[in-house]
């Protein structure tokens, strides 16, 4: 399970819209929000929009691997979906905050790798957010305040990403992706492969 | 610091000349030995090859970082040359064995990180071992229950690679070491980055 978490405005979405698209071993977690859907957002797979009631009786029922409110909004991980995608072998790939990361952290361990992504300047932060037009000054302000926040969580990250180039920092993820897929630790059937090695060899 | 292990005729070596010529941040550490110089071998290059009482000395005078025997042969790492690569900001690269790396590892904790490459079975490492041709049959047995015991000693490493094609596993291992380079407690620097960045944010 790989994490990716930054600032809205850091270039997170488009890293994991392309990272699906070329590696077929990723699967990407579907949040669910009580959010509005924006123009051009389809239900079930940009995001499962729910009601605020549907939500809380998530929470109860305790299907939700995570859950954290933003601006009023609430967004979770449905538990069913990652088990369905893990136990097909995929890795499974969360595009969620600090306060999930933290939570999903706490219930899996060595198994989440944390990426955090940083936009290369304040400025450059700032401009990305503006492009997006739909918003007022102020509500551009407070997403900075936000996005302040988000990163003063990077220390929480076992990677860190300077988003500078976009195919840069893709090749950097597919990296790290790659580089875990090798650690021991992950390594399913190389102990019995070693041991049936050795045994030929004395 | 990264090391480099594998039973001899898994590739190593070839994995390790092609990574040093082809990225410029990894510097090899060479080893102090009192093994013969074979055919081609250039001192100062492939070792520094020195007397049984040179070695001792180094060993007394605290000179090495680690050191093991193999097959009546002393190999070791002598600390200095380690120590002037690491202040001009290389990686250092060690080829040394199972003895070596729990010692190195004892000392430096995290600033290692361990990769070890396993032959693709049983029968191809016979073949490369007997294709180095100057060894007789009885000598080649013994390699093969020497790279038993090596290999018995795969899970003490981070990660492990199937020396399967050379050129797939060389970008296995650069993969590991772009990586590495991305963690967040091996980014110099970086604190002070975010620190100013959100400051300028709030």
């Amino acid at each position: 399970m790989y994490v990716l978490s930054s600032p809205s405005g850091a270039g997170k979405t488009s890293i994991a819209t392309k990272l699906i698209g070329q590696d077929p071993l990723i699967s990407m977690s579907i949040s669910m929000t009580t959010r509005k859907p924006r123009p051009g957002e389809v239900d079930g797979k940009d995001y499962i929009f729910v009601s605020k009631e549907e939500f809380n009786k998530a929470i109860e029922n305790n299907e939700l691997l995570e859950w954290a409110e933003v601006f009023g909004n609430y967004y979770g991980t449905p538990k069913e979906a990652v088990e369905q995608k893990l136990k097909t072998g995929k890795d499974v790939l969360f595009d969620i905050d600090w306060q999930g990361t933290q939570q999903l952290h706490e219930k899996v361990g060595k198994d989440l790798v944390r990426l955090f992504i940083l936009p290369p300047s304040v400025n450059v932060l700032e401009e990305r957010l503006k492009r997006r037009g739909q918003d007022e000054d102020h509500i551009v302000q407070a997403r900075m305040k936000e996005a302040a926040n988000q990163i003063s969580h990077w220390a929480e990250y076992d990677y860190v990403i300077i988003n500078e180039n976009l195919d840069e920092s893709l090749l950097e993820v597919q990296n790290i992706l790659n580089a875990e897929r090798l650690k021991r630790e992950r390594r399913v059937g190389l102990s019995a492969f070693v041991r049936n090695m050795t045994t030929r060899m004395e």
